[in-house]
Order: structure tokens, then C-alpha cells, then sequence
């Protein structure tokens, strides 16, 4: 991180934290460049990244003032309809498919405006550098490689996953480190290899509606355990499932939830460790959007605390560098080598050109300048959509303020339906991710997903303008 | 195809269909320039051809005569312990995985002899040409290509294997073509929408292993229908069976199969057609080696025939083209839809990339040029190996000459344990691949599959000596 960057940062820190409040001066060029004994020119490049992330704004005569930050205003969701006593939980047979594939079908066509799309804005990526490191790779390749990674995996791509791991203070070792296609194959395997048809999964509420169709898939019931708005699972009602019911797997994310965008704390993640250990349960880790993490400091993934080699991580670069290349990986702890096994019987093996060019991008294609500035964009769009939800949504909307990821929560007034909703959007050209297709049981009718991963552009504006009026018409 | 390498396919169909025999005199340049009309250099451009492939030798003062050629010398396996009465075919439990895996495992060792690997020689295929293919389509690609590939599939290459169909006088419709990440996913995920776990399916006896351990996977019980070794699948137990038992699926390989190298007749492939017909069965075809035909005609697949859309017509580019880049697909007939949403809750897609390279190159690199030359050497190489087994194999060996392929099907004395033989060979840095992991009863003991898709070599030919005497040590 560069000088500036720091500096920036320490004061991105002061605002998140409320210690300076919405409107309040930050100190000048001058004054600043004095007491932090640095150039005017980098408090210069600092303040105007901050500017960028949407975190500052200039006034006339004022100098710069914290901007009216819109999470700040929003209430959290309450998730009213997620609170359950404990021994109401029990498990749902999963069957959200139909309703999941009707949503995504429904909003491929390229000129509906993405809110709904799990996916961000593809020119947030390297991809020409990424397409010179692929000429590179396939250049420098022995023919035999192209035959021989497919059973092992790209020699180079593995070191810099570990490498990176090892950085972020993750732990584990070449031995459990299995490449997949996508984080997809990564988590279906892995919830294959430790679970049979008719088993059951504790997963989050809301959850990831893929998470829901793979258990659907693999015929497995839902357990679901309820997690909150900004603090992650809640690990009372954890435990008492697993005391309760024959919980075979934990399907878990513990940093940057989809949809919620929560994390849970490093003592929660210890605390999560000890219960999976005391009943000795499976548990997939999906930690695909580790990389873009705001502020100073990735959160730490469970696995890192894991002790018993129960836990199955489960990553790829397709949040992060590379939509489509579909590589990603599981650090399978105790069940390395039936996940490789199952993979030989199911796909045999990613691309091994997409492999390699991952691999040379990542040794010399400056995969962590990349990430500086994509998080930057992601945080800086985050509240321009905060922003437009405060401004254009009717009052009584809360909205979660993540601090990774690109999708924002949003609890609309409870009679608002969402599947309704929905089909009016898109009836406008716009996509929305509905409540409902996140829950096995069908929950959060009266809320959305929207993603904000894509260039703050008018036609966003205006989406989200028109979504405002829509919703204020039921 | 060019004048000479038609000449030269003339000829060589002469030599297989038996009216010019081993020892022959083919006829002089001048007589066949005059004769045919053609130039001499045009005869000698298909002369040395046909010696390449190992059809004719030059001999002092006779000119070319027609080889001895082994095929016809070695006598064809009779799968004795194939033989079963109608009414033992029952459904066999699936555990075969262990042994297969031991068997793979152990022969990974790039240093050994490779004639028990299922793959050709990476020499063998053209990957400069497709890493400049590559290197020119995401030059090409839009970013927003890279995301919305996924679901849809490279359209150029969606339209290139469409038009390679339709030349092969196969039928079907973009429709109901998905690309997958290689032949082993689109099989998987089409048996995977016909069948429960407990479900019957009618499997090749020999089978590929990988069928057998696709089905152990999904918890399915294999019916082992026999397969002669040139003709296919016994029809008539096929029948019986489908009769007998509540048989949800078929899995068969009708055309260069794996690994007895047989293939049905036109008539055989109605035939079945019609058998599925009436039993309205789904079918699971496995083409993969469907470019890998020797002689001027490509076999038709069963899929050509299917007038009902029962068959899931499954194939890839890894035998002909770009192993390692796992791009494959699935012409699913009436089960389209559902591959297309179990894959999307499996992988989501292949990797954009290696779609985009071999689409470009099938439109630009002269893949036909290619597989010209590629079924020349894999056919001259399948003579090497024939005379090779007929050279240092006790006599009493019989194999299979199949016209397409790359694997030779060896049955040994009776008394020859494969998977003893498996394990003293490997002791000797050869593999060989082991009769017993073809059979879900295991069984095929005393044979092995040999690959001859590696250049004929000094050390290839020594192996072959080793393990004659191998054999006869037993």
C-alpha cells in the first residue's frame, strides 16, 4: 500500500467509525501535510481518493467535509421474519429451483440494468493483462503439462493460492489443495463428499440461492439458522440444531455473506471452530469474496481457526480477476482426497490454460494494485447506491451497509412484495434479486438484493428512481 | 480431401476388405498414373502414404507390395467369460472406484511407458496453432462476453459444432446443445437427469471405467450388457433386458468403443433406435472418439437415427483436439433443459476461454488438415503395435483391429492374471491397463487394453518385448 493510500485510509477508518461525523471538516491540505509531516501532494492524492469512494465531497469555502454518509441514516434490517425460537427450527426438503432458474432466465436479457445480476460489471477486470499472461502461459507450456495438470492441477497456480493464503493468514498446506471449476464445483463436491440423499445441512437464512439449489440437487434437507444483518450466524441456534437434530454438514460464509454482506467476528469465528469441533460436523466454508474486502484488513476465514481439519474452504478468482476463466479451489482438510477423487468422476479437471494464465497473472500481472482500485470502485459505488436508496426508496426502508462484497440487502416496508416487485422492474428493464429465492422456506418476501457492482452510471440513477416509485405503489 | 490422399484411400480400403493380400504386388507408379489418369507424382505422394500408415513397403526390385499385415494374422478376442445367457443378466451393485483409482494412481509417473493411459500423446495435437487461436479470440472478446458465455455457451462455437454435425450427417438443433466442461461432465450430468440413486442402467460389458465409476457415484446399479468385439452391443440381450428389468437408462459407446475399439453397424444403430423406441429408454451416447476413424467414412451415431430424441449425445474435443482444455458437450435431445439447470447447479459453465480458442480455430486452424494427419499415424502406429504383439506375445493372444481409436483390446491365455501382470509390468516402468477395471462383476482377467496413441519408439517397442515375456512367465 502506498503512502497515500495509508493515509487515506486512516482517515476512511475516523469516518467509518464515527469519530468524524457526516459534514464534518477535515483538516486542510496544509494543516494536514504539517502534522502528518508528508507532501501536500499526497494528502492531495489521498483526499481525492477519498472523494472517489464517495466518503468525502468538496464544498465551496469549506474545503473537504464528510459527506452525508447515506448508511449512516438507513436502519439496519431487522429480518423480522427471520427470528425463530429454537425449537422451531426443524428441516425443509429444498425446492426453490424452479423460482431461482424463473428469476435468472428472466434477467439475461444484456440490456436489463443488472441490480438483480450476481454478477459485477466485467470491466472491473484485467482482462487484456489477463489475456497476456494466457499468451504467455500457453507459450512457455510443455505439450505434456496440457495432459498432466489435469489430474494435479497447475504447479504454479497451486504455489500462488498457498502463497496468498499464507498472507492472509489462512492456513493450509499443498496436500488439501484441490483446483475446481469455479467455486461452484468446489462447494458441490465438497458437500457431496460428506452427505448423503436425505441428509441433512444446516445452512444460513438467507443463504446464497445456489447454496439452495445444490442441497436440492444432491436431495439434502435444509436446517436453516438465521444470520444477522451485520454480526453473521447466530451460533446459539447453532448449536442447538446440532445438539437437536443429525446435522451431516455445515454449509457456512463467514466474511461478506451473500446476500447480507455480514461477517462474523474473530471470536465468533473461534467460537464457531469449537462448536464444529465438540460435534465433529463437516463444514464448507464459501469465502469467494474474500479479496474484496474495504478498509485496511481482510476478515480472517474460519478455516483459520479450524484445529481439526473440518473444515472445507472454498474459494476462486471469479469475484475477484476473472468471471468466466471458472478456476477456483478447495482446501478440503480431512476430506482432501475424496473430493479429488469425486472431481476425476464428475469433470476430471479445470481448463488447464485458464490455470496457467492465472498463474502468470498472478506472479507478475499486479494482482494486488488490481484489488486496491477494485475495491476502492466497489466501496465508492456501495455508497452512491446508499445514497439513491435513502433519496428515491420510501422511508421505513433499511438497508445493510456491508463492508465487502457488492450487494446491499434492503428491507422494504413489510407489505411490500418482492416477487411482485420483481416482475414490475423488469417489465421497466430493470433486475432485481428477490427476498424470497435466498430461503429454502421461502422467507424475506419483503425484501431485495441489489448489486452494486456496476459503474454508477445515469441509466443506474434513474433505475433506481423508478424502483423507488414502484415500491411506494404498493 | 486431396487427389493423392484419395488415390491412397482407394487402395487402402483394397487392403482391408482382402482383395489385395499381405505380400501383393501393388501396382507401379507408371501403371497407376496411366491407369488412373493421374500424375506420377500424385502416385508417389500416395504411395509413401500408404507406407507411413503401414499398409504397403518398398521391397528390392519388387516395388511396394502390401504389407503383412498383423490384423490379419492375430485372431479376434472371443470374450469368453462374456458369454452369459439371457436370463443371468442381473443388476450388479457398483464398487469398482478403488480399484480403477489404485490403477490410475499408480501409472501418473510421467517416466512410464504409457500403454495404459487413456490418452494420446499431447504430441499428437496441434497446441501452438490453438494458442494462437486462443491469443486472437480474447484479443477479440468483449468483457461482457466473458460473463454472459457462461450461460449461453460460445456462440461461434455453438455454430461450429452445429455445422460439423450436420457435414458428419448427424442431426441436431442449437437448441438443445449445451457445452460442457469435457465429454465426462456432459455424461455425467445427462445420466444424472434420467436416473435416481437405486436405478437400474443398461452399461457396456466391457465398459469404459469411467461409466462404471459415473455410476457408483450416483448410486446406480449397472446391467452389463456384452459387447462382441467388432459388432457392439448384444442387441438381443439388450432387448431382453430392457423387457425383464426396470431399466431407466442406457450408456453405450456405438461407434470406435472403449475399449474394445467395436463399432455397430448402420443397421445395428436402427436397430437399436427402434429398441429404445419402444421402450421409450434414455440413452446416453458417448461419441468421443467419432473424429478418430480410420478409412474414408466417418461411422454415423446412434443420434443420427434417433427419431424419438431419447439419445443424449454426449462428445468433446479432448481425443482430437486440445486435451487439458476440457471443453465438451451435450446434444440432450428431450432431457436439454434439465442438463442445462443440473449444470448450472454443478459448474455453472466451462471455462469461456478455451471455448473461444477452439472456436476460432475450428474456423481458422484446419482441424480437418489435422485429423487427417492424426488418424494416418494413429492407424499406422495401431500396425506397429499389432506386429508387435504378434512378435513377442505367446502365441494364443488374440486382439482386436479396431478401424478407429487409439486402444487395442488384447486377450491373453486364460491363465494370465492382468492385474498381476498390471503390477510386474508396472515394476518395469510399463503401464497397462487391466481387464477387470472394465467390468462392474469384474471380469476380462486375463486381458489389458494397450494404447498405441504415442510415436512408435525404441522404448515403446522394448516395452512390448517386456511384457511378452512377462506373459509368458505366467
Amino acid at each position: 500500500m502506498k503512502l497515500y493510500e495509508h493515509f487515506a485510509e486512516n482517515i476512511a477508518e475516523l469516518i467509518r467509525t464515527g469519530t468524524l461525523k457526516p459534514g464534518e471538516k477535515i483538516p486542510s491540505v496544509r494543516t494536514a501535510s504539517r502534522t502528518h509531516n508528508i507532501s501536500a501532494a499526497t494528502v492531495f492524492q489521498a483526499y481525492y481518493l477519498l472523494e472517489r469512494r464517495g466518503l468525502i465531497e468538496a464544498r465551496a469555502r469549506s474545503g473537504y467535509v464528510v459527506r452525508n454518509n447515506a448508511g449512516s441514516l438507513l436502519a439496519a434490517p431487522q429480518l423480522s421474519d427471520n427470528v425463530q425460537a429454537r425449537h422451531e427450527i426443524a428441516a425443509t426438503e429444498v425446492d426453490v429451483s424452479e423460482l431461482v432458474f424463473s428469476v435468472l432466465d428472466s434477467i439475461k436479457d444484456p440490456h436489463t440494468t443488472p441490480l438483480g445480476s450476481a454478477f459485477p460489471s466485467p470491466d472491473l477486470f484485467p482482462l487484456p493483462r489477463l489475456a497476456r499472461s494466457m499468451n504467455k502461459a500457453l507459450r512457455d507450456m510443455s505439450p505434456h503439462a496440457i495432459v498432466s495438470d489435469m489430474t494435479s492441477g497447475n504447479a504454479n497456480l497451486r504455489r500462488q493460492i498457498l502463497l496468498r493464503a499464507m498472507s492472509a493468514g489462512n492456513k493450509y498446506t499443498a496436500d488439501e489443495l484441490i483446483i475446481t471449476s469455479g467455486a461452484l464445483e468446489a462447494l458441490s463436491l465438497s458437500l457431496q463428499t460428506v452427505t448423503n440423499p436425505g441428509d441433512m445441512v444446516a445452512i444460513e437464512s438467507p443463504a446464497f440461492y445456489a447454496s439452495l439449489q445444490v442441497l436440492e440437487r444432491l436431495k439434502l434437507k435444509a436446517v436453516e439458522i438465521p444470520v444477522h444483518p451485520s454480526e453473521g450466524m447466530d451460533l446459539d441456534i447453532l448449536a442447538d440444531s446440532l445438539t437437536r437434530l443429525p446435522i451431516k454438514a455445515i454449509w457456512v460464509m463467514s466474511s461478506y455473506h451473500n446476500p447480507l454482506g455480514a461477517s462474523m467476528s474473530d471470536e465468533k469465528k473461534k467460537a464457531f471452530c469449537d462448536l464444529i469441533a465438540e460435534h465433529q460436523t463437516p463444514t464448507i466454508e464459501d469465502d469467494v469474496y474474500a479479496e474484496l474486502y474495504f478498509g485496511n484488513q481482510q476478515a480472517k476465514p474460519l478455516k483459520s481457526f479450524d484445529q481439526r481439519n473440518l473444515i472445507m474452504y472454498c474459494s476462486s478468482f471469479s469475484k475477484s480477476l476473472a468471471p468466466g476463466y471458472r478456476v477456483g479451489w478447495v482446501a478440503g482438510g480431512k476430506f482432501s482426497e475424496k473430493i479429488a477423487r469425486l472431481q476425476l468422476m464428475s469433470t476430471i479437471s479445470p481448463s488447464v490454460p485458464a490455470q496457467a494464465a492465472i498463474a502468470d497473472y498472478l506472479q507478475h500481472g499486479g494482482f494486488d494494485r488490481h484489488l486496491r482500485k477494485l475495491r476502492d470502485t466497489l466501496e465508492a459505488q456501495q455508497q452512491k447506491m446508499l445514497l439513491a436508496i435513502e433519496k428515491y426508496f420510501p422511508t421505513g426502508t433499511r438497508a445493510t451497509q456491508p463492508n465487502g462484497g457488492y450487494f446491499l440487502w434492503v428491507e422494504l416496508p413489510p407489505h411490500v412484495d418482492s416477487l411482485q416487485l420483481f416482475k414490475l422492474a423488469l417489465a421497466q428493464g430493470i433486475s432485481i434479486a428477490p427476498g424470497p429465492i435466498f430461503s429454502a422456506s421461502r422467507r424475506f418476501r419483503h425484501c431485495i438484493r441489489l448489486n452494486y457492482g456496476n459503474s454508477w452510471t445515469p441509466q443506474i440513477e434513474e433505475a433506481m428512481k423508478i424502483l423507488g416509485r414502484l415500491i411506494a405503489s404498493f
